[in-house]
């Protein structure tokens, strides 16, 4: 098989002003970004009384540390409706640069599934990522900055604490040594000496803010709230308060607007805000999918890793920030993700699979299927229809494939098998058949738990009904905090857990769909701006590392200026 | 008068496509990014039987603080020449964002004189300046990534010696926090501890070697040379070494493409590569300019600070690498600044001009004549005719204005008042008069030193030639590093010396033309892959700082989405 790059490059893209003109987007509301790139102004779009399309969410079981192919799925999906002569929509993230160059050498979908061109896709597309790196960073100077000049007494309000910052920085690059750091060093003018750290650029919450706000000056509010410490009485100090979110909003400005790429197919692929799901809601962005949705009439939007994780956020945060019932979801399954359910395997990211994992062993898919039967229970559970969508890889084995499908009929969901990393837009006609059929069916999307609740409450729901847990035990921190952000007017933002995403419990070894276990919260953390408070439960990176020998040393130009080694 | 954005935003720009077509650019050498920037790709446009223009270096007497409007200058003039139905580009660098947030609040040129779009000129552009952050930034987690591997026995090659690395970090923002950080802190997965820094994004070497390189593949061969520090037995270890230059230069390979906006007046203007003059050239890029030279009549440069500064770089380091010969140069004066080269009177950076400045005192101006007549002097010893551009401020007296007309004549150059800023190009037609005539005398450019000769050669001839000292002091340190380069083979490349840009000499303490003083050299670096050997000579701000009340906090988003604040 052909390389994902090679693949790309010999694709032959409809004019992408094409494209937009059949999603009914006006030439004003589409500025090139590029030959092959649009970033749509959805304020440029009249969307009154155009119709809904149906709205399906991809999502997963527990991936395995190489990922189950959502996103190759969902883009593949979207060729395939293409191909049946429906209009559809994919709405995907944009892949960060920083684990281009680390393990994954691009993200763009793979095989004859993916969104082009893949080169821009990969890199810096329209600068979405870097404009949120430059506020971000912005933010940090300033509260830095207002530090030293509160040190020196040219500035006295609203003087922020310095042991009560946690407003760190961020870049797009998998850099280790930056994860913690004493910064200020050096002279009298050269800053406070204080701890800080660098998180990567997707981790950022300006990120999930991106994801989340509904337009232009929702942004702009957002950002005014984002918290980036306290003062010495412990009220909480705003990017309003130091003056910095109007600065803010002016190199965001352009980053609300989502991009217009196509598949090799030549589907709409709206491509827009970040990919980390850990911290953050790692879902596409509300602006994007609103705007998809009435301008096709499917729109098929990505929610990373499980459904414990993705969908869950889809469901409860940004469902309810954007008001869009979704009708039905997908829920990709692969062979060796339910063997690695099992926990006979051991897979380590970075490495190829083990050979004991790629042999035939139809058991050991079953030994795996309380994981897929507790995600699909988990969208059920939100009203929702599910499809499993079994991804199939070269490897796998028919009896392999059969596993699942009896797993999914048992659980009472349909599937069928996706092919479209190998065989293109043919290979997701059966799945898109079914998700057709499941959208068809009367959806009646109810969230978890009303924001009104205490938070408490709703950190129990998730803890109980979503991941399987017997109960919430909160370290003392936790309490506090959680005590402080009710007084001070948060309790009614919802829930964003942060915890593993190789379990639906919150510890990493314990596969399948665990029971018997309590979900610890560490601390709480809060993220006003995005508009979420996130409870930490387990080690959460937020800074990926190098392995020794990184994909950027395989990447580089050809003779002819072309790029090689993104995949 | 209204303000800069106000006048930018009034403007009627001329389809970008018409700029570019007046230009012979091809449909295919052309991409859009945004409907009034385009990105042009050098190798696509046939340059071979073009003729060539006259090339103009704009550059300036010793600046004060606030800058001598050197680019408005050079925009202003390239609208003149509009007017004058020459066919002129003016090719400038970007602006950097940390400023824009910092004092400045924006560097398109100013009132009637500016290139726009504004906001995306001052904002993000087409993204090379993310390019170069975020290369350089691969590079520095390379650097450490390497370091941890080496430290945990993963990696053994090439075995940078860490108290040898000196490659640092960037980010386009003015943080002074940043400048002298600890990193690598945390566990024994989180790097190895070390000192290390951040400088802002236009002080970084890749950013000299973008203005530098002459196509993608010198920009290749560039990256793999740039040295990061040595090995335990000294020698210098390459990004080539550390296997990041291809992916370096896959990040940057869209930013080595200059960017085609235009004046107020449809003068079509090329953008590229970075505004830092202390550490680094300070010139837009030779590819702009060399693209240039086939598409006009006349090609308008601006080189950075005073002509000891960026024309001493233009005409030993920048032409020597384009091969391009310059004509003439506009030596930009103002009343102001011969005021302040007098001596007599105090400015500081973000605050207003001191009223005595402001009063009319043509005796003072006289007072400051030596800095003008010096660095006419500094352009004809390249060989190059010099017109002084008097650029008229609002304040300015009449007296004064002709004092810097006396002294101009007094030396021998041809002047003309410039008052494009508040005439538009009306205010730029006796300048652009005089800058032809200037062009049609023959020039006989000679660059001040050959390659060949010994670093300390190139050195003196700077230091007593052009600044005009009694000559160099070094320290141990410095002659040491001048041997190891000079034995490295690194003996060949030209000087860049980092130095105040606030006096002709070493000290900007000393205003006018000063003598009887010695340069002192306290240390010497390598940039190997922008190609320049660079003495520090004095403190050099690498980060800027961030005053109590920065620019950003009246920068914002008003009710309609528009930017307010930008000057």
């Amino acid at each position: 098989m052909k390389s994902d790059l090679e693949i790309a490059r010999a694709a032959r893209p409809r004019p992408i002003h094409e494209v937009a003109a059949e999603l009914g987007l006006p030439e004003e509301a589409c500025e090139p970004y590029g030959r092959q790139v649009l970033k749509i102004d959805p304020a440029a779009v009249e969307l009154g009384d155009r119709p809904r399309g149906r709205y399906v969410v991809v999502t997963a079981i527990t991936p395995t540390p190489l990922g189950e192919g959502k996103t190759a799925t969902t883009v593949g999906l979207g060729q395939a409706f293409g191909l049946l002569g429906r209009r559809a929509v994919v709405t995907i993230r944009q892949p960060s640069m920083g684990p281009t160059f680390g393990i994954k050498g691009g993200a763009a979908g793979g095989g004859y599934a993916q969104v082009i061109p893949m080169e821009q896709l990969n890199l810096h597309l329209t600068g979405d990522f870097h404009a949120v790196t430059a506020a971000h960073n912005l933010l940090a100077a300033m509260v830095d900055n207002h530090l030293h000049h509160v040190a020196r007494g040219t500035v006295t309000e609203p003087e922020l604490d310095p042991a009560r910052v946690d407003w760190r920085r961020v870049l797009d690059v998998n850099d280790r040594a930056l994860r913690n750091v004493v910064l200020g060093l050096g002279g009298r003018l050269d800053g406070v000496p204080r701890q800080a750290g660098f998180d990567i650029t997707a981790a950022s919450e300006l990120m999930a803010l991106l994801g989340l706000a509904t337009d232009l000056a929702d942004l702009r509010a957002r950002l005014g709230r984002v918290v980036v410490g306290a003062d010495r009485a412990g009220h909480p100090v705003t990017a309003e308060d130091l003056g910095a979110a109007g600065a803010m909003a002016v190199i965001m400005r352009e980053a609300i607007k989502p991009n217009l790429l196509q598949t090799l197919t030549g589907t709409p692929a709206l491509v827009h805000a970040g990919p980390f799901g850990n911290i953050a809601t790692g879902n596409s962005s509300v602006v994007a999918d609103k705007l998809a949705l009435r301008c096709a009439d499917f729109v098929l939007t990505e929610a990373g890793f499980g459904a414990d994780m993705g969908a869950e956020r889809f469901f409860n945060i940004k469902c309810r920030v954007s008001g869009e019932a979704p009708d039905a979801a997908v829920v990709v399954a692969t062979v060796r993700g339910l063997k690695y359910a099992s926990g006979r395997f051991k897979v380590v990211p970075g490495k190829p699979l083990p050979d004991d994992l790629l042999t035939e062993d139809p058991d050991a898919v079953h030994a795996g299927a309380a994981n897929l039967c507790k995600q699909l229970q988990i969208v059920r559970r939100h009203g929702v229809p599910a499809v499993v969508a079994i991804n199939r890889f070269p490897d796998d084995h028919a009896s392999e494939l059969a596993a699942i499908a009896e797993i999914a009929a048992s659980a009472g969901a349909r599937s069928a098998v996706y092919s479209g990393v190998a065989d293109g837009a043919e290979g997701g006609v059966e799945l898109a058949e079914a998700v057709i059929a499941a959208t068809e069916q009367p959806a009646q999307f109810r969230p978890l738990y009303d924001l009104a609740e205490p938070l408490t409450a709703k950190i129990e729901a998730i803890a109980t009904e979503v991941y399987g847990a017997d109960g919430v035990d909160y370290s003392s921190t936790a309490e506090r905090q959680l005590r402080a952000y009710t007084e001070q007017g948060f309790g009614e933002l919802p829930i964003c857990t942060a915890k593993t995403h190789l379990s639906i419990s919150s510890d990493p070894a314990l596969k399948g769909a665990p029971t018997g276990w309590r979900l610890p919260v560490r601390e709480v953390r809060l993220a006003a701006g995005a508009g979420f408070v996130y409870p930490i439960c387990g080690e959460i990176r937020t800074m990926p590392g190098l392995s020794a020998r990184p994909a950027a040393t395989r990447i580089d130009l050809d003779a002819d200026g072309q790029v090689i080694g993104l995949s």
